[in-house]
């Protein structure tokens, strides 16, 4: 995407031009008219004309010159020069371009015509100052005359138009609030991950939804084994697969991408890729997977087999056949430069959703102001812990239950600590365990009977209870807070782990009071009676370690009616995160990962004006976020508000946040400089009143 | 359950039977208090023992007489008189009661006591009279002197209150409004359908979600063949299954009852149950069942076998052993008279919702003013129905696609035709197809290989297909107007067969005008699509057949968002109808199909006051509708309002409805009668600003 650019500066460039061309020493405007054979009004290009310029003689030629990369932004001279003869009645191209500073590999403008190049540096820099932006600049050379052509804004990646602002603000060209006005903040987006570069041709193989950004190359691998094989290997591999379960964490982790044929940008993999940065792509249906052949066939027709090489393009959507050129990530001082500025401006909370000290600590070089949700259920998606929810899950008793949990609380205490030490002095704010129990069971018989193995339970047994829990629709069924209530010991073992992972920061001098938010609420009651035990966990911790510590309890606002119900329940909740994902699909009646098979056809026909997951829909969804924090702050007029989810780090649902009101924004760790940088352009911009 | 009773007829009670002793001609208090020991003063039986009256000598003994059955409400004397010694300080049982009345068996009261008899006779037509009540009367007669100790209401069967109630109106006793008020509405529902005799002792195998009322015994079996079967032996049966799908639709037929294992109250078994008055059990999920084996093991480890005899009371949600004694259905004239009575004062609408022409009947028969809800999928769950609904979802080509469609046609055309025909000038309210397509597909591997045969596909294509319907949240995928956008043929073919219904309806002198309603709307626009093509579809019709017709294009309101956006989308509805079912369910993000795991829990905690499926929830849900139907006026001022759906019938939300204004309610035909009853009850209360 192209950076932005102030919309008059075509009326500017004019008037800076026709400034520059009256303060210059001549014109051999009739001169060059007549060697062009130009009409006699050619509207800008005939005002250019007029600035043409003697600067000696002997070469002629056209070219172009600026004075920064359009790739990287950095200062450096480039463009072309090519020699001409005049003949008969106009310019007629030599042999050969010129170099236009000197150059080993051949003659160059600068040796030719020292005079006019030294000219067009000056003009150049005259420029830069006068247009307030980086130019490239057409001229010609007429028998020694320098004549410019035109000037235009030079092309630029992100990356470079990060650059330019940047240095053209510390150069004293432009304001600091320019600079930040300058960049559109989607664009910084690119700059955090690699990217297949811009000029690279692509072989599309395949289109599906760009589910985590940044692009990698590796060969094709079909389950989470070979994947893990590959990386053995020090092999880049990108696993393929129908769709992923907590099963397949170990591969993706082994992976450098991911691709699934079915899910919504909120399935298993999207969120597992995003949350560790690896480029994803999901709901690729075109694809048709042969599990046995270890093939792909694309929707054109063409094959790919287990170790061909594809590239991942998790920014667009597509798998590309082979290796196409990429750009790395730049995390360099210009974007610092520039987030420092913005946050100079800001003035609304940025937080990031992190759920591993891993996520913490990017959303920490980030510069989050704290974490604005911990989902806890995703820290037992890994490893040693999948096999213990599995267990706790097919626990049998109480006391069986009990002693899993007994064993599941120093894992816990333990995130929870290295959560707290990364981020210091700075808001946690933790969701209690909001998934439902089958996302944690094995996929197909093969998973069944290995696991009934593992846990010596009978196999019928297992299948039934497997039966028990699964549900027509898992997203409105037994999860967040009624599995909270239903089996209250898992909540309490929660707040047990974050509570003593308070007094153990508290030793190591880290003041904190964490923030506990109860997910999928829709009552009043469902808040008082998780309330009730989680203080009673605290007075236990409080007695036992000697320690006094606070705890804010808190609400996730994602049902309909809980934003209709937010005065009485914040009577309870001392701070509302809405979490906008859920909220989506209930207000529409929609589930991000069936919603594919038809969005696309309904923003092509304009059903909706946009992906409601993609863009925060402001007329529904808005209206029930602008009620329920209305009435949160009616039921506790110091009540925090935020939302938390996939659109926090959009410029609309920032925009509306600044609005209303809210505290503060958290969206994923890589999406947090692109809301520093909305949030500063947002409230630039009510300064300016533009 | 009991029929209601006005609350202050302990005072009313006191106060008439004082004036009764007034009135008399003596009174043998003090001989009585002295021969019994009472203590000087013992409440309302000190004041009755004044009236003790003397009418002539010989017998003595107590009794108690009532002058009306209290299990079926007909005029009748029946009670018991036991004759009494008198002994030393009281009264002594002497051997064998008498018959009240003249008897063949034996002896009765009223040959050895003829003139008690008469004054007994005479003081219960007075007792009836002055407190406006049927009354049991307990007595003594003391050496010929009747003595009257208390009257209290008899007890009674809901069907004998509806007797009670009417005959007391129509002897002008009370008035037909007091008749109105006297009967509880649930009650009625009673009345529709078979029930196990109150009196019955109940050996309780299992209980499970009520879905559909009425009881029926039969022998067990545990597949759709074999209740075909068992029907074609004329042999009444029950059938249990794991939940159940399109392929079981001819065992319920056959079955008197259905039970399943899993689902709740809007799952296939229950909404089938309910349409054709089948009782039904879902939720069952304390039974074990092994199908191999053909046993069913209950909760308390008893086991039951295919061929064993058990009762399934759907009014309760008990499964029994046995076969206890049952009461009939009692649709007789007092129910008739009662809700005719009724209708005269009620002031909003009830239609019912009908699926097929047998359902019209029954709400034409239950003088349901129109049908408010045609679910038209669910026309396509029977028979052959289903297999051209599968070869639809098979059609590789969109003519492949029309010639399915060409031979639906007929059928939903024979559909409506006959619905119209049966509803006559009644307004006649279509919704367009709304269920998820994979509902119609086969359950398990073998009847997708037998599908595979009959359609003549590939397995491994058909496999992928399913794979393809499959959804995460069939609830928020892609049904309903989704699935008319995306395939909009389907939508064509269903109005075109509405369409020329109303065509061949008008040359048979039926003047409609077809109501067609869109399911799941979320977005204005979602309207005008289909209004586009619905239009050009009538126009086409129209000029085929020379015949004008108007319809009407309305929308259900379903979704949080279509409440939140009604007054754009009414510009395009003339009107709305409240899906409060799915509203429900998206307002909390609770799908209630799931719910059944923990919502007694919920229950139980006061989560919720209410299952908000039962009860609708007025805070949430509530505020929904209302905002919706204020915005939805904004939009079109004369836009016709409704509900539909499982509440309809229910009287909070049917006074919910009248307070803000709602057109008509629309309910399953068996709870149109309770509807037309609440409805009155409703208006009179009103009246009498109670």
């Amino acid at each position: 995407m192209d950076a932005e650019f102030p919309q008059d500066v075509g009326a500017q460039l004019t008037e800076v031009l026709r400034s520059m061309a009256r303060t210059w020493e001549g014109t051999t405007a009739r001169l060059l008219r007549q060697a062009k054979g130009a009409p006699p009004d050619a509207g800008l290009g005939l005002v250019v004309q007029e600035m043409a310029l003697a600067v000696g003689a002997g070469v002629s030629g056209s070219g172009v010159i600026q004075f920064a990369s359009g790739t990287t932004g950095t200062p450096e001279i480039n463009g072309r020069f090519v020699p001409q003869t005049l003949h008969g009645e106009g310019l007629r191209d030599s042999d050969g371009a010129l170099y236009l500073t000197r150059d080993p590999r051949g003659p160059s403008l600068e040796e030719h015509a020292p005079d006019a190049f030294a000219k067009l540096v000056e003009f150049g820099a005259l420029g830069r100052i006068r247009l307030r932006e980086e130019m490239e600049i057409k001229f010609i050379l007429l028998d020694g005359q320098l004549t410019i052509l035109d000037a235009v804004r030079i092309q630029r990646s992100n990356r470079a138009a990060v650059r330019i602002a940047v240095d053209l603000a510390s150069t004293g060209v432009i304001t600091k609030e320019d600079a930040i006005l300058r960049v559109q903040p989607a664009a910084l987006s690119e700059l955090l991950h690699r990217q297949v570069d811009r000029s690279a041709k692509r072989d599309v193989f395949v289109r599906g939804i760009a589910a985590s950004p940044g692009a990698a190359s590796g060969r094709l691998v079909f389950t989470a084994n070979e994947a893990q094989a590959s990386a053995a290997r020090s092999e880049a591999c990108v696993l393929v697969r129908r769709e992923t379960t907590p099963e397949d964490i170990r591969g993706m982790h082994a992976a450098v991408a991911v691709v699934t044929l079915r899910g919504g940008i909120t399935s298993h993999a999207a969120v597992i890729g995003r949350g560790i940065g690896l480029p994803c792509i999901v709901g690729a249906s075109d694809l048709d997977l042969d599990e046995r052949k270890r093939t792909i066939i694309g929707p054109d027709g063409r094959t790919l087999k287990a170790g061909d090489m594809v590239t991942v393009d998790g920014s667009t959507g597509q798998v590309l056949v082979g290796e196409p050129a990429m750009l790395e990530a730049a995390l360099d001082e210009a974007f610092q430069t520039l987030l420092s500025w913005a946050d100079d401006v800001r003035d609304i909370g940025i937080r990031a959703n992190a759920d591993t000290p891993a996520d913490a600590q990017t959303a920490r070089n980030f510069a989050a102001e704290g974490i604005g949700l911990v989902r806890t259920e995703h820290m037992f998606f890994h490893g040693e812990r999948v096999d213990l929810m599995r267990e706790m899950i097919f626990a049998e008793t109480p006391i069986a239950l009990a002693a899993v949990l007994e064993r599941l609380l120093p894992l816990q205490r333990a995130d929870f600590s290295e959560i707290f030490q990364i981020m210091q002095d700075q808001p946690v704010c933790i969701r209690l365990f909001d998934a439902p129990l089958h996302e944690f069971l094995p996929a197909g018989k093969q998973g069944m009977r290995d696991l009934a193995e593992v846990l010596n339970v009978p196999l019928a047994q297992m299948t039934a209870r497997v039966d028990d829990l699964s549900e027509y629709n898992p997203m409105l069924g037994m999860r967040g807070v009624r599995l909270g209530i239903t089996v209250p010991e898992i909540y309490d073992m929660q707040a047990r782990a974050i509570f003593e992972a308070t007094v153990a920061s508290s030793a190591k001098g880290i003041v904190l009071v964490p923030e506990i938010m109860i997910p999928l609420v829709s009552a009043k009651r469902e808040v008082e009676l998780v309330q009730s035990r989680l203080d009673a966990v605290a007075a236990a911790v409080r007695a036992e370690s000697g320690v006094d510590f606070e705890y804010r309890l808190g609400v996730m606002v994602e049902t309909p009616r809980a934003a209709l119900r937010a005065e009485d329940i914040a009577e309870h909740a001392a701070f509302l995160s809405f979490g906008t994902n859920d909220l989506t699909q209930m207000t529409y009646g929609l589930s991000r990962d069936d919603a594919g098979k038809f969005m696309s056809d309904y923003v092509k026909l304009r059903v909706y004006p946009e992906d409601p997951f993609h863009t925060l829909d402001l007329d529904g969804v808005g209206e029930l976020l602008q009620l329920g924090a209305d009435r949160g702050r009616k039921g506790r007029p110091d009540v925090t508000l935020s939302i938390c989810g996939e659109h926090g780090g959009d410029t609309a649902a920032i925009a509306f946040c600044r609005t209303h009101g809210f505290d503060y924004v958290s969206c994923s760790p890589f999406r947090v400089p692109v809301a520093r940088l909305s949030a500063a352009q947002l409230a630039l911009k009510d300064k300016l009143g533009t």
